[in-house]
C-alpha cells in the first residue's frame, strides 16, 4: 500500500495496538520498575508488541518504545508518574540550552535497536515492522513545558525564542533521522512520524515548526541511503496545512485523525492513506462499531488504504471489540 | 460587514476583550462574591463591556456573560472555583435527565437581559452590541462531563446514550434561541454561537451534534422573528466540516480559528469571515505583533472582514500590544 497499491481488504494496525486495554500487556508492564525502563528492556518491549498479533490478526506490529525517549537520550530526564503523564525540567525556564550530541544520544537507545531486531526476528516474514519516532515540535513541546496540555508556552517560545527554537527543532531533526535509520538497519520495514501537537499553529508556524523540520528528517534519512517509506501524521492539522505537508515534507503516506474527511484528502493529497476509525467505537462495540467500520473502509475506497484509528486506542477499550473490528476488515 | 459588504479598514473587537487582561476589570471583578453573581448583576456585567470600549477604539461591544448561564438556568448548578475552570455535576453519572423548561430557564436569565439593557444604552450608536451564547454541543460537553478538558465522555455518550444527547441538544437549542431572541430584544445587534468543542468529531457526529442543532437555533430564531446576524465559531472544525456549516446551518457569518487559512476558506465558504490573529501576539507585542496584524489582513483582503483573534485573548495579554494592535489595523 505504501508503494502506492490498493489491497482489498486493506492491512490494518492500530495505533497503541499495544497497550494498557490488554491483560497480557498489564501483566507484562508490571515486570518492570517504570515505564522508561520497560521501554529500555528489549525482552520486555519486543514481547509487548507481539501481544497483539498472537491475540488479532494485525498485518503489522509498531516497534514498542515512546516518543520521549528522545529528549530523554539527549540528557533531558524523563519521568513517567504512575497514572499521570510523563515529566520533564521544563526548557522554558532554563536561560541557555544545552544537549548532548545526536551521535552520543542513539547510542544510548541501543536497546531500543535490540528491540526492534528481537521483534522484527520474531515476526513472520510477511508481517511489517514499523518503526517510529515522534516529530520534533511535538517532542520540543514536551521539552519546552515540561509536560503535556495546552500549548501557548511553546508556540509562544516559537515567537519570543525563535532562533533558541530553530535550533532545537534543528538538534531534535537530526537526532530523530538518526534514530530513524538506526531503527531500519536493525530491521523496521517502514516508519511512522508522529506529530501529535499539530494542532491550532497559524500557517506560517505550522510550516516553520512542523513542515521545514519533517521535510529534514525525511531528507536526512534519503542521505544516509535509508528508503523505507514514511508515514506522516499530523494529528488534527487543517486540511491547507495538510495539503503542504504532503507536498513538501517528502513523506510517502499520510495518517488521518478521526475528523479528517478521506474522501476529500484522497483526491487532494494524493498519497497512500492511514486511518481513521474513532477509536471511541472500540470501547462501544455492537453495531456503532460495525457501522463505523463500514463507514471508515467506505471513505478511502477511492485509493490506497491502511486501515487504523483515528487516534489511539484508549485503556477501556475491550479486546472483543477489536477482534470484532479485524473480522469486519478482512471480511469486507 | 455581515451584510457582505467589505470596509477598509475592516471593523475591529476581539474574543474576552473584556476580561482579566485589563486592570480595571480585575478591580470590577472584586466586587462580586463569584463570576456568576458578577454575570448576574447588570451594573458590573454592563460596566464590564464598556470598559475595553473606552479604552481601546473597539467597533463592538460583546454583552459580558457566560456560556455556562444556560445549564444554571436549566437547573444544573455551575460553580465557578476561583482559578480553576467551571464544575457542574456531571449528567453523565445520572440515569435520568431531567431540565427546566425552556421559558422557565430564560426568566432566570432576566439579568442578563438587564444586562444588555445596560450595555446598548450607554453605548454611542455607531457601535454594534453582540450578543452571544454556547453552542448546544459545547454546552452539553460541560453538562455530561462537568468539567472542560477531553471531550471522550461527551463523545461516547453520543453513540451509547444518541437519544438521550439528541434530546438534551433539542432542549439546549430551543433555551438558546429563546435566550438569544431575549438578547435581541432588549438590544443586541447582532449574535454569535461560540461552539469551542467542535473539535475532533468524525464528520457524522459533527453534523448531527454541531450542524443540526445550529440550525435548530438559527430556524427558531427567524420563527421568533428574529433577522438579527449570527456569526458561528466552530472553533477547530476542518475545513469540510466549516463549509458543511456555512452551507448548511443558516449563520450569517463564520469567526475563523487561529490555525484555519482565510484565503482557502473565504473562497470555499462564501460569507463574511470573522478573526483570526493568534492572541499569543497580544502578549508578544513589537514586530511580531505588527507582522501578524499585516499577514492578518492582507489574508482577509478579498472580502468582508472583521478583525478579530482566532480564540480569546489571554490573560497575560499587555492592553498596550492591544492599542498596537488596533493602530495597526485602524492606520491600514
Amino acid at each position: 500500500v505504501l508503494a502506492g497499491e490498493r489491497l482489498d481488504p486493506p492491512p490494518i494496525w492500530i495505533m497503541r495496538q499495544a497497550g494498557r486495554y490488554l491483560p497480557e500487556y498489564r501483566a507484562l508492564r508490571a515486570r518492570a520498575r517504570n515505564f522508561l525502563d520497560f521501554c529500555y528492556a528489549p525482552a520486555l518491549a519486543s514481547e509487548a508488541a507481539l501481544q497483539p498479533l498472537r491475540r488479532f490478526g494485525f498485518d503489522a506490529a509498531i516497534l514498542f518504545s515512546d516518543i520521549l525517549t528522545i529528549p530523554d537520550a539527549l540528557g533531558r530526564k524523563v519521568q513517567f508518574d504512575n497514572g499521570g503523564g510523563p515529566r520533564l525540567a521544563p526548557l522554558i525556564d532554563e536561560p541557555r540550552w544545552r544537549f548532548d550530541e545526536p551521535e552520543r544520544a542513539v547510542q544510548r537507545l541501543a536497546p531500543v535497536y535490540e528491540a526492534v531486531e528481537r521483534t522484527r526476528s520474531a515476526l513472520d516474514n510477511d508481517l511489517t515492522l514499523i518503526g517510529f519516532a515522534g516529530a520534533p515540535w511535538t517532542i520540543a513541546c514536551y521539552m519546552l513545558q515540561g509536560e503535556g496540555g495546552e500549548k501557548d508556552v511553546a508556540r509562544r517560545a516559537a515567537y519570543e525564542r525563535a532562533n533558541d527554537i530553530d535550533l532545537l527543532l534543528t538538534v531534535l531533526a537530526e537526532t530523530i533521522a538518526q534514530h530513524l535509520a538506526l531503527q531500519v538497519q536493525f530491521g523496521a520495514d517502514c516508519l511512522q512520524i508522529f506529530e501529535s501537537w499539530a494542532q491550532g499553529l497559524p500557517n506560517a508556524l505550522f510550516e516553520r515548526l512542523v513542515v521545514t523540520p519533517t521535510k529534514q528528517i525525511t531528507g536526512r534519512l534519503r542521505s544516509l541511503g535509508v528508503t523505507a517509506p514514511v508515514i506522516g501524521f499530523p494529528r488534527a492539522a487543517t486540511e491547507t496545512q495538510l495539503a503542504l505537508y504532503a507536498r513538501e515534507t517528502g513523506v510517502t503516506a499520510l495518517s488521518l485523525d478521526t475528523a479528517a474527511d478521506p474522501r476529500t484528502l484522497q483526491k487532494r493529497l494524493g498519497l497512500p492513506l492511514q486511518g481513521n476509525l474513532d477509536p471511541q467505537l472500540l470501547t462501544i462495540g455492537g453495531a456503532a462499531l460495525q457501522n463505523g467500520v463500514r463507514e471508515t473502509l467506505a471513505a478511502f475506497s477511492a485509493g490506497p488504504h491502511i486501515f487504523n484509528l483515528g487516534h489511539g486506542i484508549t485503556p477501556d477499550a475491550d479486546p472483543e471489540n477489536v477482534a470484532a473490528m479485524v473480522r469486519y476488515v478482512k471480511g469486507a
